[in-house]
């Protein structure tokens, strides 16, 4: 298949090449711009088991499209006996599945990274768990046939721009037995938390890969093309992948790693996110996820690190590519403390305490500390 | 009424007190993290008479608080004559009223003054229109009563937090006549857009001031009480005043002054957000509002404001606290090219083409310049 074709192009002094920042360098005002269109998740929404519309997070690498549900149409094409055209009401139609799912950006923690990659400055709140229901892409594929030859999907959405020169619809692929499998279940939603798509998380159509990291998440999704050789066009061979520097190829991103967040307790001060909270009892909650297997243990310290304990985990309730709500309590005396918490999934990934560097900034899992201020009530 | 009361206390080294930024320095984690947890509405979201979930701007001062409809009460008190105690089906047995309203964060475009104020560092986004249900406060004050020497109305909200070392729950007045009017109406909204509001909006009870700048609209409102003197908390006194210098008691900030959007054409590149549009013929849209009066015309610029034509404003439709929607069009030519719109009241406010300064950063409204890049369609 040729790369990103017909739309493939240079725009000189249009879009500048990736970068890290100089050391000291505040964020500039690029990055800002992304930050202020997307948004993470405010952590105390973690208290909700499926995020509310709005608060789950949202990364648009272009703009929005105008997609309207009855315009839309989904092609299946490429190394298939039977292409398909499918419009919402034919996708609705087919039997549909739902799963509760926790998407991550890949580029989640980056803005804490030295030196820092230059690009949306996610901290650590790229998170949210939605139920999406559609069509599994395995049922699509078997209507449409897959020839023998097909070795990967390549899934294009409609969002249209440039990046590093280069101008495409956003597309990435999957390879054969992931687009077929059932373990995750990869899926062509139309609903989210049981309506229809909001219009930033991929209205009316989007691809779900559970356990993935969200560029694998095709939004806007118009075609599935099977393809023979695999895919190289540019979110899958020059961006998402872990590079030392510009000219490594590097390797795919793909699952999302081990993270466990937890609710910053007490209130905060509005500028600096500085937390407070009163002496005596305090309960601390939170969520923990891994793309790789189920977390089966969750431990915090209240002593930045120095001495853990292991926090109660909820029961699992078959949701196996959804995060786990843990909690624990602790007894907050007054001074400065700081709350870490560290998730580990059942493969025996962890998360690291000092967090390795790649250059895009993907698939960081650094454990999170909370400095909070314990002071007594006002007398 | 006692300022704060309760709740005011002083936490040394943990909220630091305003200051604008350095020249050149750069964004400060601080406020990428009230960027990350915060967001504008994508522009592209111009395209919707109402902003869909999940669009609209959102500020948050603290934490959205852990609210459960079931749980609420809303309590009206102070200088009236029958203490009210409201739950949300009470709120509910009222006649309700909807109105659609155009809200924008005061402190929207405080990010490109110079020098910066440090605060939520709002580029231009963060606006958004919903249609707001509920009941007028005017009806919740006649029944309770208000005593003759009633002179404001102090709402407090559940969202608690520190703010330069004042530790409060965040809370505002509204004078008497404003809190008692029927132009505006002021409401105690328990819907948006037809649904329960979301979290982050203030579930379940929020005030909504139609025409004044967000930080009148108290969400998570729990308390609404009549004062013989004018409030001077901190929300009142010190923060959201058009100030000169740190000492300065200044002016309140109160109604939205004009502003036009307008719709980047085209599309972007992903870290620059510059934006590409074809030769021919292109269509330019936006929507413009202003809290003093229905905005009355648009005026478009395509070479960087030397010269102006009047975009066609669609018609009134009954909501005179709601953006109006503009279109016009342009014959794009190879190269780069600034557009700009210029709304214009019913009261004959217009926007800067210079910014004014204040040390909030509240109440700007300068053109909108968006540099396009005309380039021509692939070989």
């Amino acid at each position: 298949m040729d790369v990103d074709r017909g739309t493939a192009r240079d725009i000189e002094g249009f879009s500048a090449p990736g970068r890290v920042a100089e050391p000291g360098e505040g964020i500039s005002m690029e990055e800002l711009a992304l930050a202020a269109r997307n948004h993470g998740m405010p952590l105390e929404a973690l208290r909700y088991e499926l995020t509310p519309a709005g608060l789950h997070y949202v990364l648009v690498h272009y703009d929005i499209p105008a997609a309207e549900a009855a315009d839309w149409r989904l092609t299946v094409g490429g190394r298939v006996r039977t292409p398909l055209r499918l419009d919402v009401v034919a996708l609705r139609s087919y039997p549909s599945v739902t799963h509760r799912v926790t998407m991550e950006c890949a580029g989640n923690g980056r803005a804490r990274l030295t030196p820092r990659p230059v690009s949306q400055p996610w901290l650590v709140e790229a998170v949210g768990t939605a139920e999406w229901t559609g069509v599994p892409l395995r049922v699509l594929l078997e209507e449409a046939g897959v020839e023998p030859d097909a070795v990967e999907a390549v899934l294009t959405g409609a969002d249209h721009g440039v990046e590093r020169g280069v101008e495409q619809d956003y597309r990435r692929s999957l390879p054969l037995p992931v687009a077929t499998g059932d373990d995750p279940e990869v899926l062509v939603a139309y609903a989210m938390n049981g309506a229809p798509l909001p219009p930033q998380h991929g209205h009316p159509v989007r691809l779900v890969v559970p356990g993935w990291y969200g560029m694998a998440h095709v939004k806007w999704l118009r075609d599935i093309s099977l393809t023979s050789t695999p895919f190289t066009g540019f979110q899958q061979s020059v961006a998402y992948r872990y590079k030392q520097s510009a000219d490594d190829p590097g390797e795919p991103v793909t699952h999302i790693a081990p993270r466990a967040l937890m609710i910053p307790p007490g209130f905060p001060d509005f500028m600096t996110r500085a937390r407070a909270v009163r002496p005596g009892r305090i309960g601390l909650e939170g969520r923990a996820w891994s793309g790789h297997a189920p977390v089966v243990r969750v431990e915090v310290s209240t002593d930045d690190g120095r001495t853990w304990h292991d926090a109660a985990l909820a029961a699992p309730e078959g949701h196996p590519w959804a995060w786990r709500h843990w909690h624990t309590a602790w007894t907050a005396t007054p001074g400065n403390h700081v709350l870490v918490a560290r998730a580990t999934d059942g493969d025996g990934r962890t998360q690291p305490v000092e967090q390795p560097w790649n250059r895009g900034g993907f698939g960081n899992n650094l454990v999170q500390r909370v400095p909070v201020l314990c002071v007594p009530e006002a007398g």
